[in-house]
């Protein structure tokens, strides 16, 4: 299944999407997307569901991030080799895990906005996973069976404030909106190998990043055990598993985002994202 | 007023105590205390309930922590110039910002367990900001009107894990019951001055840290404001303000938690907690 949630910003409800692009809606069915309500048994429900039975939502209508909330926002840093290289930094020996705040989190085509001091903004397209069952000391064997599903993400990044100030990269990746979530929440069961879609984002047209998850340093199955052994995993959690190379920190003369700049980014399967930038 | 919550773990019930120490139910009037319940809006409007027309809870009932879950749990890094020095740490030229695990909270009295793997885990007391009000570039002088409450937390940390892998120091806060909170939720009219309350730590008895919240090198107002310059902060959520001097970390020889220690903690006008230490 494609979940979705769909309706203006701030009063979305939850939705499918069919293969032939129809929006179906859910809310008569399920409690907003969020914590307990993307379980895997709550999502396992959802099943029984027969699509054509949900009314037809408007074509054109808003997609917002297929969750309402994130309970906690993780985020694997410098998770693929050329990645580390280009913003030269050694390879990790373990997975470097930060997070974002909560309060980050948007829809997949809003508009990303600069806050007021940022000076270098960046992007990156990243796979995010959606934990769907409590996960504590977990095996890499059975890390993906505590999955609900996948999604895009654009792990938008102020590289001044991420950086060059105090310690902590938790301040350069929460401002409103660095958080493009969707469009859709795709269960486990529809991804045969997170280890193996293609990845890309453009800038103005131009492709800035490719990449495939096949050449992540640490597999999301160890970054899910590995964070396992250290903090339980809820459902409702996501986790942004590191972006390949191309973002603007990594380019000669380096690149940052500046208001009138459009983004375009997907991965394989999981859809696509388009943000306008905007000035605060 | 002060906050709390009583009952078995996972099944808490809103309420609060009285100053002669009668704890009053107040599930009646209040969904339980968690985000936007306790936004100073909903906050004031218990102030109408009179608690005498409160059903009083059994004396010796357990307090959990006065939040059910807490929405983002951030933390201020080296914030009394004193800790920071026995840290071997330069004094930070801003707030040093890093967070939590939302999971890791626990009631004030509950053990703290040492996960497996855990070599040095240490203590932290600390002043904890509970925000009542939605916070985006807000000014230091109009912080402190943005904070619903106070707490005592114990920013419980794996040294090993925060300091000695691979940075960004999430990793070391972030375990089951690292993250004890109250007893009480005190509400911001009822502490004068935020920078004016003694604090302290005893371990198994003998005394660890001493400090005073004026010593702090960044106000909570001056944390809250920064803070607001980066992310938004919303109603719930919990900021920890650093600790004095103390920890087992800068003790000569240093000194960590083992199974059967016992830590007693507090804050001037916010109670005590007291935490056995468990092994996994």
């Amino acid at each position: 299944m494609k979940l979705v949630r769909f309706g203006p910003a701030g009063a979305e409800k939850p939705g499918l999407i069919e293969p032939n692009g129809t929006v179906r809606d859910l809310s008569a069915h399920a409690a907003d997307f969020a914590a307990e309500t993307v379980s895997l048994e709550a999502i396992s429900r959802l099943r029984d569901i027969d699509p054509e039975s949900l009314p037809a939502v408007a074509a054109g209508t808003r997609l917002g991030a297929p969750l309402a909330r994130v309970g906690h926002f993780l985020a694997i840093g410098l998770n693929y080799a050329d990645h580390a290289a280009e913003a030269g930094m050694p390879i990790p020996a373990e997975p470097i895990i930060f997070s974002k705040a909560p309060s980050c989190l948007s829809g997949p085509d809003d508009d990303v906005v600069l806050p007021k001091g940022s000076q270098k903004a960046d992007w990156e397209v990243e796979l995010a996973v959606v934990i769907g069952k409590r996960m504590w000391q977990v095996s890499q064997a059975d890390a993906l069976a505590h999955v609900s599903g996948y999604a895009v993400a654009n792990d938008v990044s102020e590289r001044k404030w991420q950086i060059e100030g105090t310690g902590q990269w938790i301040k350069g990746k929460s401002a409103p909106t660095f958080g493009p979530l969707g469009p859709w929440l795709v269960t486990a069961d529809e991804i045969a190998d997170p280890q193996a879609l293609d990845m890309f984002l453009d800038l103005n047209g131009t492709r800035m990043q490719t990449g495939n998850t096949a050449t992540m340093i640490f597999s999301v199955a160890q970054c899910l055990s590995f964070l396992s052994t250290m903090m339980v995993l809820e459902p409702g959690d996501v986790v942004v598993t590191g972006t390949p190379p191309g973002v603007g920190m990594g380019k000669k003369p380096q690149v940052f985002l500046k208001a009138g700049d459009e983004m375009r980014l997907g991965i394989e399967g999981l859809g696509e994202q388009r943000q306008k930038v905007v000035a605060e």
